[in-house]
């Protein structure tokens, strides 16, 4: 059995915590995982109901890529980016997860490097050693959560053939601006060209289309020609349950034919992850909608002010469904376990490698984030009395 | 990029053949995939309907396992063997493909060889080459189509960690008989207490439902204990492209928590296999039926009997889609590009590494089988008129 990386995550939510006795009681507030806490919409039933009903006999047959599914997306990427995406490089998965290994597996050797960001998604680490590549690490910049640029030129080895670039950034809810962006790819051009051998971006953004404020979200693929643009429609209609994704490769990516087909072929040796078939039908209907970001939005400024006013350090998310915020003692664990007093439920810091911070999800219904304001008022009153304020704000 | 073995099945059949032009044309006859040519069951539309209809707020959330999936799948696992196996114990996956590389990965480490029979399932080497791990290849017995034991036996080396068997057999139709998965059961714990390292089973067994005549059917789990179970919903409702299976671990199998949590980790790490959720739902009603086994069997026979009233050398199978007809000259693509100017598509033997042969599968619908015949007889006849009768049974 190969060493894999220890699942914190899971082993800390779902075996020895507080939450992993009470998650699904009735009464609690759950701000932990982007889960839906409302009814589906009907549109995305309707989406559903529509694919599933056979129109002829291989409807559930075996299927790798299917067109319509292809240009729809592929349509709407080109509506959302400055990148004229075509069908056939519109290579659909099970979701994020399998878009991203995928991506990995296309392009590194065993033994290459493969560097983020810190706080990262939970499983680039786990994703990357199973692909047998090595995880190199960087922080994110402290205060504005912008990516580190130069602490990410000064992690390129001559075996850094990956950088994953995450956007709207699961959990600070940044979006990284093109300033950022365009000197990331002049570093990754620069660094290519000493390696002689080129680096690769790997763009994680399912929530590109979870942006406030009427913001444009800009892509890493729009700056650096050799990125994967890697997509799950899970977030978009807040249905990460049914697996259904892609990675999509720029028209700038070279030799994109042997790309393709390495992508392929190695689709179906990871263990068949072209998404189900009814899925694909439903891409067409599934492009034309997604849940109601106003609302979203809603949830976050009620939420940031009410927390804010309370004494809480937290910037105003322009993406995703996340707050990453301060904890009000170092000890994100101890603060995280007082919460749970009042019934609430968080995500800490450590978990994402960045104690001292714990994660709210947004997708929370406006009923839980209602009830959490008293909670959240103790608990920070609470440390108050406990720790003299020189020592809440001390970082 | 990793080198992957070449994918002859799909190089040959979706891009440089008359199947790559013609597939999908009205008039042809489809014996390639095990892919439906008749409307879907009514049953099984009703099932994905009622499963896809949303009970709760987090219906298209994130699933791991959901637990009324594993006990129906349990209990009918029960019911068709002699193992009680527990609903913990059925680790659903996105299919058979993630089911025989999860079970890989979580026991085989790289350059650990993988023994298995031909002809074989097309991507037993690819996913043995993906997971790291060396492809070992033995014969099956050449006119029983059974397992040479004795083969196996003598291919076993000190690296060997893994045996596949996949009864009943695609492409033979052969269900592996008691004596020879008991004979096969000595051999492995031998081999096992000789290396001092466990060889484990894995039983690929999609078809075990799809057998003809009222034979019952014996899984290598019920000899050996250090087996994994591997099947896919597919084959069962003839719906290859609604992707859900599952590997399943017997009550013999040694520390079973933590071959789990190895399978579940590597579940998440080799791209998110879990099932969709709507498919994990529909479970416990997919339990209760399948296609038309008598039909299937009706096909084979007329088929069969037709085929051999030509002249073919055909066994009749035991169980799966499939018969494995020896090709009346010794170059099976030369024939099978014959049998193309009858419209009729089979798949050749070489693609199994067994030249010689072709595949037909009786997915086929009544109508293309009953239009076959003439294009069948045509074409032995042609042969025999070109080659002498001798050369044609030279074998």
């Amino acid at each position: 059995m190969r060493s894999l990386p220890s699942f914190r995550l899971i082993d800390e939510l779902f075996l020895h915590s507080t939450y992993s006795r009470r998650r699904g009681d009735p009464g609690i507030i759950d701000f932990t995982f982007g889960n839906p806490h409302e009814m589906p919409q009907a549109a995305y039933v309707d989406a559903l109901r529509d694919a599933l009903t056979p129109r002829d006999p291989n409807w559930y047959g075996y299927q790798i890529y299917v067109p319509r599914a292809q240009e729809a997306a592929a349509a709407s990427l080109r509506r959302l980016l400055d990148v004229p995406f075509e069908p056939d490089d519109v290579l659909l998965t099970t979701g994020g997860f399998s878009a991203i290994a995928l991506a990995m597996k296309a392009v590194a050797d065993p033994g290459d490097e493969v560097l983020f960001s810190l706080p990262p998604w939970f499983f680039y680490e786990g994703l990357a050693v199973e692909a047998g590549l090595v995880p190199v690490k960087v922080r994110l910049m402290p205060d504005s959560f912008d990516l580190d640029v130069d602490a990410i030129a000064a992690a390129i080895t001559p075996r850094t053939r990956i950088v994953i670039v995450n956007s709207p950034n699961n959990p600070t809810g940044r979006i990284y601006p093109p300033e950022t962006l365009s000197r990331l790819a002049t570093v990754l051009e620069e660094a290519s060209t000493r390696n002689g051998r080129r680096i690769f971006l790997i763009s994680d953004e399912p929530y590109n289309r979870i942006v406030f404020d009427g913001a444009r979200f800009r892509s890493p693929v729009e700056f650096y020609p050799y990125s994967f643009l890697a997509y799950s429609y899970g977030k978009t209609h807040l249905a990460p349950g049914q697996r259904i994704g892609y990675v999509a490769l720029p028209p700038t990516m070279p030799d994109r034919e042997t790309m393709r087909q390495a992508i392929s072929d190695l689709t179906i040796l990871i263990g068949y992850a072209f998404p189900n078939a009814v899925l694909q039908y439903a891409v067409p209907r599934l492009e034309q909608f997604s849940i109601d970001i106003a609302h979203i939005q809603r949830k976050r400024d009620r939420l940031v002010d009410a927390l804010r006013d309370m004494g809480y350090r937290v910037q105003r998310p322009q993406g995703t469904f996340y707050l990453f915020v301060r904890s009000p003692i170092a000890d994100d664990r101890a603060f995280v376990e007082l919460l749970t007093e009042h019934d609430i439920f968080v995500m800490a810091g450590h978990l994402f490698e960045t104690p001292g911070y714990f994660r709210i999800s947004l997708t929370a219904n406006d009923d839980m984030i209602e009830r959490s304001l008293p909670g959240f008022a103790a608990a920070i009153d609470r440390v108050a009395t406990i720790s003299p304020p020189e020592a809440m704000t001390a970082d």
